[in-house]
């Protein structure tokens, strides 16, 4: 029966069919947003939201069962689980955080698709030659942020009051957004030399950024279509040595 | 007689007037914005601007007889033909939107200019290998609008009251424009939590946008003059390997 | 004469010299910003200037003098005259622009410094390659400039009420300056379609801008340290080539 | 003794006790600007942060012994001796900035993980190619920032007062922030020209910018995984020159 299951799951039909389900799904999630269409058919739209998520309950238990627990030795099963689960564990009322996450199940859609599933696996495999950069950033926010918040805190409590308000005004910073007018400029009314603190943490975010950037180009770039190319090298330069020491060995026979 | 429209169309000084008249144009209609100049000699510019327009569909008449149903074959002509068009659609009345819409026709002068014409067409060979990630930031702006909407829509309906609304507000967002100071913090001021929805839609789409600019630099330099290298080394190898075989014939008459 | 005065100015302690006195005019520049230094010895910083500004004098005449008029061969010759002539224009009292241009002669520490000249020259070099984009760029511009004039200058005067002004507002939209809660989310309340104007634009000319940038990387790749590489690889190619050739001639002599 | 002391220091675990003396010591200067907590418990914080600060002094004490005075030849520890020093200098009271500047003792977890270690090492040698871009974006930011003063000081005291002040704004219009609707149209209502001064500047700047981020790349791209694939070019070279040699020589001593 598994070999069965595993046979109708893995038909593209069946596919075809999840594509479409998380395609009319979404739509739906999105109608549901406009109030108009809620008051006047709102019932229709959760009966067919409901019937979605059946069938999603239903594929991943298919999946399940073909798969057993080899299921979640793969990455995109796991998220296809959570991102379903999510939408289970309301019930009845919910928090409506929990409501408007169900639109997640969109996401699904990247799973399915081969090519968007590409992009993303190259997203996640760009990210661990950046972890030393994000760490060192996250300990310059640190230090940026403990560094504001105790000098800042008192005269200006709306940006700089706690740790957690510090980091959040130096994310806005880094973004340049607002940095000047809207904070840099009323704190220096208060505290005249604040620019030193404030310039200097803009410039060296910004180069992190652009390193983080610049490496990002060049990793993309040593892989990038060099392997047919080296390839292509290897196999002459091994035909030019072969030849070279075939030519050589003939003339060893001729000499004797 | 299609021959000799032919001829003429392709004749590099038909190609010169064209342009002469499109800057002209160009030239007369930047004019029509000042109100000034319109109440004086408004009359003068329109039969001005009449005149390029009849030119215009002389020539794509002459250019369609000539070519024939091929005509549109040509990406470019078809453009030259529908902002020609757009021209003669409203007639007497018309919308001011279309009305603003006849300056278009100064984009002609890519269509007319060579060296335009290849960036333009560098521009759209570089657009499918951006398809997927456009496709992904689409689902991310659908994802993150219905989610908005759903969240904020009651608090602040004139920044997220529709789903419209809040695609638009989520695009201001990710360019950064006022993203803290204008819509986030007014929105933490009612949910608290909203920076941990905001803060990485800004971190997501920003990653993605850099990796689309990082994807066109790896594709533009795979591209760039490496085939005249490429050409050189094939040329190279061939010879060598033709070089080699041709010893190696010898030596083996030799051996004989 | 003529050679003892191109002795002179071609000595290395000459060019220190010029150098001394356009840092110490950049000072004195500097001081006569500060109103209360002016107060106390603005006489004397105005006669120091008018030293420096004798000293270069004297110097582009001898360089005059001894280049006869291939002295305005030279871009960076033509450059320092312009510079010391702008000092020389307002005589008495003068624009305040004028006044202010005379800063510009610092610029010459450019010129006078080979590694900063280098610089500047390779700025100078990647211009033409990116001419294409800035033409399409312009042409971009001068449309929407003329759209954005018909279409908003009746209800906002201030932004688009000449084709000057829209231009203007242009450019602050491409920098995404307040694009949105400065211009756009006011355009909207008068005409709600703004959007489907202003997103494109700004899609537009941010996509031409990374293109450039993209450009600007792909020439600095090509042209950098490759040459030397290529040479290596020129060299290894011909010498395979000879030996090559002188086996086969040996062989071909060696079977008659 | 300076070899026990040399052994002691070295050893792993010493290294990874230092690193948890760093992070504990971060947690709790962190915590320290929580004004609840310091009510509470700020007596227990002040000091574990002062047994922290003083096993630092220990560890730089032991370093010292054990390499005398080439302990200030390696950066990193003349980075941890400032740093720590940093901390001991405002003794009793002392004032607020000293006292912020504690939490740059966090920095050390940089010169104790060498991965980090490594980055920062990267980001400072890609410093010097940048210099002569930074000297002449120093040069231009001088010079714009004495016209701003001459020009735009007596209209607009509280952005161009000083050469400071300009200086500053100078840097805030550099990063777009509000540059045009926060200080060029203002100054724009007083001086309608004053685009001509900002518009090129805010070209320029950014122009050297984004050649300041093509030189990285550019530089970080022939750094990168070239050297193992030279050493193998060149190998081929020697080896099939060697062997053509080898080659031509037999067939000398067949000729004979």
């Amino acid at each position: 029966m598994r070999d069965s299951i595993t046979k109708f799951i893995t038909d593209s039909r069946f596919g075809n069919f999840i594509l479409t389900v998380i395609i009319v799904n979404a739509i739906v999630l999105g109608l549901q947003t406009s109030e108009n269409l809620m008051a006047r058919s709102g019932g229709v739209l959760d009966v067919i939201d409901n019937i979605c998520l059946g069938i999603f309950v239903v594929e991943i238990t298919l999946k399940f069962i073909a798969h057993d627990i080899r299921f979640f030795k793969s990455g995109w099963n796991i998220f296809d689980f959570l991102i379903v689960g999510i939408s289970l564990v309301p019930g009845a009322g919910g928090l409506s955080v929990l409501r408007a996450m169900r639109i997640l199940r969109v996401l699904r859609v990247v799973s399915v698709a081969p090519s968007l599933r590409r992009v993303v696996e190259g997203f996640i495999v760009a990210l661990p030659g950046m972890a030393s950069v994000f760490v060192l950033m996250a300990i310059i926010f640190y230090i940026a942020g403990v560094m504001a918040t105790k000098l800042f805190a008192e005269a200006f409590p709306q940006w700089f009051g706690t740790l957690g308000h510090s980091l959040y005004s130096l994310f806005q910073i880094m973004t340049l957004e607002s940095w000047s007018m809207g904070i840099v400029r009323p704190v220096m009314k208060v505290h005249p030399q604040a620019w030193a603190f404030f310039v200097p943490f803009i410039m060296i975010t910004t180069f992190a950024v652009v390193n983080l950037v610049v490496g990002l180009i060049v990793t993309s770039m040593e892989g990038a279509g060099d392997e047919a190319e080296a390839a292509a090298t290897d196999g002459f330069r091994e035909d030019v040595m072969a030849k070279l020491a075939a030519i050589e060995a003939k003339l060893e026979k001729l000499d004797k």
